[in-house]
């Protein structure tokens, strides 16, 4: 596993940059709080709504800046990528915005929800068995008929330079610097872009990342500081299976504070915290950083926290017919 | 029945003093919108998200401000009201703040989450049969008793300039005048108070009454310009089954442009929308000003619409669970 070079990773300079690329193109999403969870946590939370953001999640802002960094090439090429997810949509919408050809791979097993929304942005999609052996070799497939180029959902110093943004809007929008800010980790895009950020233009702020202790390879790969690969994790937090990648683990080792993990339970309960005394959907991915600041009041009491609401990509057919036959 | 007198209506001075005197104790909640939502209907629709408000509705404005108005009065006395919903977590909520005692009315089959609020807020709860006859006679009792004074959900005028404060701070939050201003209509709190305001300050603004179709009394009483009351209504909208009150009846006739009514699918639907669109929680009483762009394109093409989204209270417990077990 190579570490990048110095020289690789983004300055505060091209995170901003960045952001002035993709901001006209994205929502810039609220901030919002509860004194109710305050009260239950004793301490002062700020909830960055990317659940709001277009495509659902964060994850359009790496995408399309991912896009815009090579956009003739793109253009000319058409793009592709494998994802069961958030990054699948994020792809599909960015390569509709821009007007490149999108190529996706999909397990056979992915949700109804994401397929429909994918096509609905115009992309293609493959279909292969889902596993991440038979995604790779599916999506080289691709390449190697049309010649698309890739767009990796973590691994990619433009992802993560797009990620970055999330903190960037974040620290914009507060007037102090937090003691902490908090992402979910899976690949590691995210988690590896707010630490950049944070260590560039508020460096008190202690980064933490947030993991489903059934999916802790993240947290074991921190503490070790030795790579450990994600192994058929069990979690209700569907986008956070994904093993931490090449660029994301050193980066990751080298800048954030913590990984604290929080059990399936925690997930679900503050879940629900947050659609109950919020009103707002969430995914459970998203209610990791709420879960770990519930399960650890002697580190967070007293203390202002950031907490970033990755995505709200929840299959709600079912659910509100339920509701509804239960009325 | 009795019309009010002209000067028993407040004017836009005593709105505007009502919005002084409650607006540091509520939410300013944002005006949110979807381009899905906008290029589905063809309109250009701004959502207030009354459902964020303290309570989870709009119903603490009129309960605050009436509270307000007669402060040492309520304090010395306490307060009572009846309701199986959200005006009574509001009388809670707004007594608590006001250090006022609360003791409401409430049907023996309401829903455990809105109790549970209720007394969370410290009201004390008596229950009763779920008729308006019983609800009414044991909050008589329980004034005979303590002698209480009661806060009428929506038939006092007090209740009224309070709700009016909800499109004062729209078309303060707006840069615009907007074509429409629609909400809910139950017991026509809330539009007879919108009425008021936009007369005063947006007359060009047509404010419409959006409501059941299985529950179209202000329909029916709009149409016919005489009193029609609710019979038994069968609607999942279950805050908007009361009937108009003797001061809301002729504001109403008076002030609003019209009323339309939807089916109960087409509920449904504008509430799925904008769960799975907005990716926020509004209860079905909330969604009904939505179905009724979505019905009338013809009406709304082109046109600005504001729409105020009353509430989020739904129960959810069940709904994760159910949620939980699919996973």
């Amino acid at each position: 596993m190579k570490y990048p070079e110095k020289t690789d990773l983004p300055g505060i300079k091209q995170i901003k940059k960045a952001y002035r690329q993709i901001r006209e193109h994205i929502h810039q999403t609220p901030l919002m709080s509860s004194k109710f969870i305050n009260s239950l946590s004793g301490s002062d939370i700020v909830f960055k709504c990317e659940n709001f953001q277009k495509g659902g999640a964060f994850k359009i802002r790496g995408a399309l800046y991912n896009v815009f960094s090579n956009l003739k090439e793109h253009q000319k090429y058409g793009i592709t990528t494998h994802s069961s997810g958030n990054h699948a949509q994020a792809v599909a919408l960015a390569g509709s915005m821009a007007g490149i050809k999108v190529h996706v791979v999909m397990p056979e097993n992915a949700p109804e929800v994401k397929t429909e929304a994918v096509r609905s942005y115009g992309g293609i999609i493959t279909f292969c068995k889902p596993t991440l052996k038979d995604r790779e070799k599916t999506m080289d497939e691709l390449i190697a008929e049309y010649g698309y180029k890739p767009i990796h959902a973590y691994n990619d110093i433009r992802t993560i330079t797009g990620q970055g943004t999330v903190s960037l809007e974040i620290l914009e929008q507060l007037n102090y610097k937090p003691d902490y800010l908090i992402t979910p980790v899976g690949g590691g895009g995210l988690l590896s872009g707010t630490s950049l950020t944070c260590g560039y233009i508020s460096p008190g702020t202690k980064v933490i990342g947030s993991e489903p202790a059934n999916a802790n390879d993240a947290y074991l790969s921190f503490r070790k500081k030795q790579f450990v690969p994600s192994v058929s994790p069990n979690t209700i937090a569907d986008g956070l299976k994904t093993s931490l990648g090449s660029l994301t683990f050193p980066i990751i080792i080298d800048k954030v504070a913590d990984i604290m993990i929080v059990s399936e339970d925690s997930i679900i309960n503050a879940m629900k915290l947050i659609w109950e005394r919020m009103k707002i959907i969430v995914e459970p991915s998203a209610a990791v950083g709420l879960a770990v600041v519930l399960d650890n009041p002697e580190v967070f009491k007293d203390k202002t926290v950031s907490i970033v609401l990755t995505g709200g990509n929840v299959d709600l057919k079912g659910l509100i017919d339920n509701f509804l036959l239960n009325k």
